[in-house]
C-alpha cells in the first residue's frame, strides 16, 4: 500500500514549520509509512519540497518499484549518500535524532559537508498517528485473525495447563495463518498476574485462577494490541470484585473516546473510577497508546500526555489493577476513533466472573 | 553469569588507548558482556578507572543483584544521569556511537554540562569477540540443542512438505525446550535455494531437490548458527557436482582454523576452491562471521576484513554457491578457536549427495 500522496503533503508542511529545506528518513517504520517499501534493512527516502526519493539497493529493486509509487535511486550507502548530496548542497536538512545514531550522523556530515543538519524528534510519528484507509483494513485484518484465535484457544484455558503451552498454541495459530505475534504474549495466571508484563512461564494454571492473556497479531506490516482476563472455575470474591472494577473503568473510557478529547482525560476517566474502588495505586501503568507499524507509537493515553484524539487515529483502551502476590487484571481493547465516536475493532467476548 | 572481571580490566586499558576518563555503555548486549545483567530495557553502565556502576530500575533490582556483582544504582532516566553526572565532572567520558541515537546525545549533554563527551565505535565488540568460558558453555548448550532439533526434523524433510512447515516445526521444538529461533530459519528448497537468505515460504519440497537449512538457537541470551543443505532423492548431477564443491571448500577452510590466521586468507581458501570449479561468481557472500550474544558479530571472515583469529573467537564458516533459477547450496559449522586449532561445535551430520 503506498500512502505517499498524503502523507508527503503533510510532512512538507512540517518541514516548513520546522524552517528545513529537505528531510532524510532512514527509520524503516517512517520509510514505510511515507513509501509504502518493506524493506527491513535498506530503505532511506529523501523529501524536498519538489520530489522525493527512495533509495535502496539491487536486491529491493523489484519489490521497490511494485510497493512504491516514489522514484527510486538504486545504490548502496556510501553511494547512497554521494547521490544525495547533490541535491543538498547549502540546505538545511532534517534528519530522525530519535533514530539515528551518533555513528550515522557522522556518516551523513562526512558525504555532506555542504549541508547543514538539523536534529528533528517526532515529525513523522506525529503524522502516522492518522492512519490511511489502507492502513486501518491492515490493522482491522490483523485484529480479526487475534479474534479468531483467541477464539480457538480460550478452550485451552483451564486448571492444569502450562502458560507457556498456551502462549506456543496462540503463537502457532498466528504463524500458521501466516501472521505472527506483535510481541511476546503475555499469559499470567493466578498470582503471576500481578506482574503487568508476566509473560508466559512453566507455571501450571489453577483452578479459581485469572488469567490474563495479552496478545497481538502482526500482519502485512501492521499491528494489533488487546488483553482478555479469564477465569478459570470460580476466582475469589476479591478478585472477581477488582476485575469488575477494570471492566468498568474499562467500558467508561471507551464511552468517552471521541475526536477532540484529551488523552489525559481519557486517562483520568479510568483512573478515577479505580480510585472509587480503592484501586488506584493498583493501576501502576497509562491507559493506552496508539498502534499501527509499531505495537507502542503515539497518540500516549496517559496523565501527562499532551495528545489529542482524532479521527482515524487507532488506540488502545487497558486498564488494569495488581495486587502484589495475590493477582491481576487487564482488559483491553483496540479502538479506530471515528468522525463521531469510535468503532470497537477487537471482538472476543469479555467474561463474567 | 557474570564476566565482569577480566573484560572491565581489558576495558580500562581500551579506555586509556583512547583517552577517556569514563566510559558510559548503555547498549544491551554490551552491558551484559560487562556485567553479566539481562535487563532487556534498561540497564546501563559507567565504567571509570576505579569504578565500574550497574544503573538500572526498581523493577529489575533483585534481578541485577542475582547477576552481577557490580555495585548498582536504583534509578530511572533522567534520575540515572543525574547521579552519574556527580563523577563525570570535568572528565572525557565515552559513549557507544554505533548505538547511541542522536537524540540519546543530546540527553546527555543536556544532564552532564561539565563532561566532555567522546565518540568511540566497536571498543566493546571488539571485546566481545574472545568468549569466557561460561560465554563458551552457553554457545555450546545452544548449538547442541540445535543439532538434537536438526536431528529430529531431518526425516520431515521429504518431497510433499511445505518450507514453512520444516521452519515451524524446528522453531517450535526450540521453544519447547525453553529456547527461540537466533534468526528467521531459512528452508530454501529446489530453485528458491539460490536465495541465500530464502526464508521458508509455501513452497512444496520435491523429489530431486536440495534444501538448505539454515538454523540457530538462541538459548539463555547467547546464540548457535549452521546450515546444512540435504537432499530429497537424487539431486541434478549439476547440482551434486554444486554440493561437493561447496563441501571441499568448506572443509578446507575448516582445516586451516588456528589462532593468528588472517579472516581474509580463511575466506580466500574456500573461494579459490569455489573458482577452480567455476563457481567463484556463484559465492556471492563471505565466509563467515563471530557468534555470541549476537548472531552476528565480530569477527569477520571476508576479503576485506583485517581480523586476525585468536584463542576464543567463535565463528562460522559458510561458504555458498548459488545459480539463479537452479538451486543453491550452503554448508556452515560452528567452530571455536583453541590454542592450537579448532573445536567444531556443530555436529549434525553433512550428508553424501
Amino acid at each position: 500500500m503506498d500512502n505517499s500522496t498524503g502523507r508527503l503533503e503533510q510532512l512538507r508542511r512540517a518541514m516548513q514549520g520546522a524552517g528545513v529545506d529537505a528531510l532524510w528518513v532512514s527509520y524503516p517504520a517512517n520509510v514505510r509509512a511515507l513509501t509504502g517499501f518493506t524493506s527491513p534493512d535498506d530503505g532511506k527516502v529523501l523529501v524536498t519540497p519538489d520530489t522525493a526519493t527512495l533509495y535502496t539497493d539491487s536486491r529491493y529493486t523489484v519489490q521497490a518499484r511494485e510497493e512504491s509509487g516514489l522514484p527510486q535511486h538504486i545504490a548502496r550507502p556510501p553511494e547512497t549518500f554521494k547521490h544525495a548530496a547533490e541535491h543538498l548542497k547549502g540546505k538545511r536538512v532534517g534528519f530522525e535524532a530519535d533514530h539515528l545514531t551518533v555513528a550515522g550522523l557522522e556518516d551523513l556530515k562526512e558525504y555532506w559537508p555542504d549541508a547543514e543538519l538539523v536534529a528533528l524528534r517526532g515529525m513523522i510519528q506525529g503524522l502516522r498517528q492518522i492512519k490511511t484507509e489502507d492502513e486501518i483494513a491492515a490493522i482491522r485484518a490483523a485484529q480479526d485473525l487475534a479474534d479468531q484465535v483467541f477464539g480457538e484457544v480460550r478452550p485451552l484455558m483451564v486448571a492444569g495447563a502450562r502458560e507457556r503451552d498456551i502462549a506456543l498454541e496462540i503463537e502457532m495459530r498466528l504463524r500458521k495463518a501466516g501472521a505472527g505475534n506483535a510481541f511476546d504474549i503475555i499469559v499470567a495466571s493466578g498470582p503471576r498476574g500481578a506482574m503487568p508484563h508476566g509473560h508466559a512461564s512453566a507455571r501450571v494454571i489453577e483452578d479459581g485462577d485469572l488469567i490474563t492473556v495479552d496478545m497481538g497479531a502482526y500482519l502485512n506490516g501492521y499491528n494489533s494490541d488487546m488483553t482478555r482476563t479469564v477465569a478459570v472455575g470460580t476466582p475469589s470474591d476479591e478478585m472477581r470484585r477488582v476485575y469488575n472494577a477494570v471492566l468498568e473503568a474499562e467500558e467508561a473510557a471507551i464511552a468517552a473516546v471521541k475526536p477532540g478529547v484529551r488523552a489525559a482525560d481519557l486517562d483520568k476517566i479510568a483512573r478515577d473510577i479505580l480510585t472509587g474502588h480503592g484501586l488506584g495505586e493498583a493501576f501502576a501503568h497509562s491507559l493506552g497508546h496508539g498502534v499501527g507499524l509499531e505495537v507502542h507509537e503515539g497518540p500516549g493515553l496517559r496523565g501527562t500526555s499532551e495528545d489529542v484524539l482524532a479521527a482515524g487515529m487507532v488506540i488502545t483502551i487497558e486498564p488494569g489493577a495488581y495486587l502484589p502476590d495475590v493477582g491481576g487484571v487487564r482488559i483491553e481493547d483496540l479502538l479506530l476513533v471515528t468522525e463521531d465516536g469510535y468503532e470497537v475493532l477487537s471482538h472476543s467476548p469479555k467474561e463474567t466472573v
